[in-house]
């Protein structure tokens, strides 16, 4: 906990982007970024997470700074965006990539067609697929053998393909390696599912803790339901099919998942550029509902007060980061963050800080 | 009806602003401008508007087209901004003024400063209020004499005050004249609240039918609750008051009223510029519950399914138009509009339009 700390100190410490609130440094706020998993379990148990939870008498609950960070932990890395180049299919831009990250596709002929400066500079302008490659098909496994041939420099390859729009639901163009994504800064979109029960006439959050041996964010606490959103299947899908496997909510129960809306980001950390649609569901559950997990993604599951889990958002960095988005999304909905907050309206429109298309 | 349709007519045939979707014109569709108040009551009946919402056999519901000329319709003129200049506070701005309205201002030498380029050139710069006018009180009572000076150039006088801030929960400059908000360009802040009543596992809202004597939008359709955000009250005191007064709801109902976000819009017409952002409420009410307007402002209330009202938004211009788009906004946070319908990120997005700040 004293190495968190330190990080948490550090962080608080470092230029803020947005300057308009006061954002304050308090005792459990700890730093993970957002893109980088960290290398080992999170190193926190349910019950750090329980008593930063319970603890009622430290803060205003009308003071949004906590949560003005954790947007921020989403949203890194803007001033750099010159850095990067529009990536181009039949001139519609898909992605953005990094002008370092381009060095390693010049060598891909066949692939890729990389336009620097028509004024004689050397400027990179764009880079595009090449025209030569047609069908999505052919487009996708041209560009999966060039990852292959990458090696490390795209590490965690997950073997799950991404579809590649100018936005969503225009045509696909082709699919791409999940772990690819941000290296050519293609939207990615994903399913986020808040699990809820009503008792008394509170409510309350199920949450669920990773595992400590998954790839990514291992040990950080999540939601009860969220997947990318592969090629080919709708959002309801989606939805379902993850219900049952991270969850155990048969098909009966989890088709009354609704749809809420979408929140965006846009994270930029060396050469990843990562552009992110989550499309928010809300799904009521009865009391005596138990989660079980499926695919041995989650180690555990707790239902928590929807205040307490409030708390463990904007004092702790516990949540993988971009689940604490979508959960603010859920305070605001269901009135735990109110319009006599100070900041409430720049909280609210910066909940969709990506390219929400 | 027949004047209607040939005005619906004329609008479906004008350019459209935004060309993502294709738009169709559908003979329901009425057309009255959202700035400018129609002369007489809308002409239409309870009987109209439910022939249209309970036609099940005609809509897509997937389609998103007449959600998207609702938002239109809030947000016009936005190719007229240049012909508008800043307003200023303290250096501030705080409002955006028509240069043709300027014009009026001029002979206010102790009220307001007008600058023109300062490269010799005679194009206008800003207008601002003299620093002479030091206290809130001050500045509110000089705007307020300009007002009354001005005579029918600002119609519709309400008596009644809204604060002027450079974005919500800033400082207050000065207080000015609802009517006057609009030719001095200043954010308004508004509360509508969706009633809605849960049967059988359906939904269905509380609409009201504005009085035909009501100075704006009089017989249009509208919220259970809705009301601009005056100086001096918080947006959950309004809420409670405005129940009182519009709906015959008791305090202890209103006060169960549910933040859940906001929507906003900017829309220029002749010398007018509204930017308003309006905090959206819910409150879900007992079955048996039957609103009774206090004040005079309603004529009658029903209580629709939600698909019905949908209906309604969707394939007539029958509501208020502001509150179309609080209601699309209910439709996505309660599932009837889903990620799957082409459009809907869109859409989505284009409810916060205007500065929503």
């Amino acid at each position: 906990m004293a190495t968190i700390a330190a990080a948490a100190a550090a962080r608080c410490n470092s230029p803020a982007r947005r300057q308009l609130l006061t954002r304050r440094c308090l005792p459990f706020s700890v730093s993970f970024s957002s893109a980088t998993p960290p290398a080992a379990a999170a190193g926190f148990g349910w019950a750090d997470a329980l008593r930063v939870a319970g603890d009622g008498g430290r803060g205003d609950e009308s003071d949004l700074s906590g949560y003005f960070r954790k947007v921020d932990t989403c949203n890194r890395g803007m001033d750099k965006r010159g850095e990067f180049v529009k990536f181009l299919v039949e001139d519609q831009v898909v992605g953005y990539i990094h002008k370092g990250f381009v060095e390693h596709l010049r060598d891909f002929h066949d692939v890729f067609t990389i336009v620097s400066g028509n004024n004689g500079s050397n400027t990179l302008e764009n880079v595009s697929l090449r025209s030569s490659l047609r069908t999505p098909e052919e487009r996708t496994n041209a560009i999966g053998d060039v990852i292959k041939n990458l090696g490390e420099l795209i590490p965690g390859i997950r073997n799950e393909l991404y579809p590649v729009t100018s936005s969503y639901g225009m045509p696909v163009y082709f699919s791409l390696e999940r772990a690819a994504a941000p290296y050519f800064g293609i939207k990615a979109y994903g399913v986020h599912m808040n699990g809820y029960v009503e008792k008394d006439g509170q409510k309350f959050l199920w949450i669920g803790k990773r595992s400590d041996v998954k790839q990514t964010y291992p040990g950080m606490l999540d939601h009860l339901v969220a997947g990318g959103l592969p090629y080919g299947i709708s959002c309801k899908e989606n939805i379902i099919k993850e219900c049952e496997e991270e969850a155990g909510i048969p098909r009966s129960v989890s088709t009354n998942a609704t749809s809420v809306g979408a929140i965006s980001y846009m994270d930029i950390e060396g050469f990843r550029y990562k552009r992110d649609v989550l499309f928010c569901y809300d799904l009521k559950l009865l009391a005596d509902f138990v989660p079980n997990n499926e695919d041995g993604e989650v180690d555990s599951f707790r239902l928590i007060p929807v205040p307490h889990a409030a708390n463990i958002i904007r004092r702790t960095e516990f949540f993988k980061p971009n689940c604490n988005l979508v959960i603010i999304d859920f305070l605001f909905r269901h009135g735990y963050i109110n319009p006599d907050s100070r900041g409430y309206l720049n909280l609210l429109q910066s909940l969709r800080s990506g390219d929400c298309s």
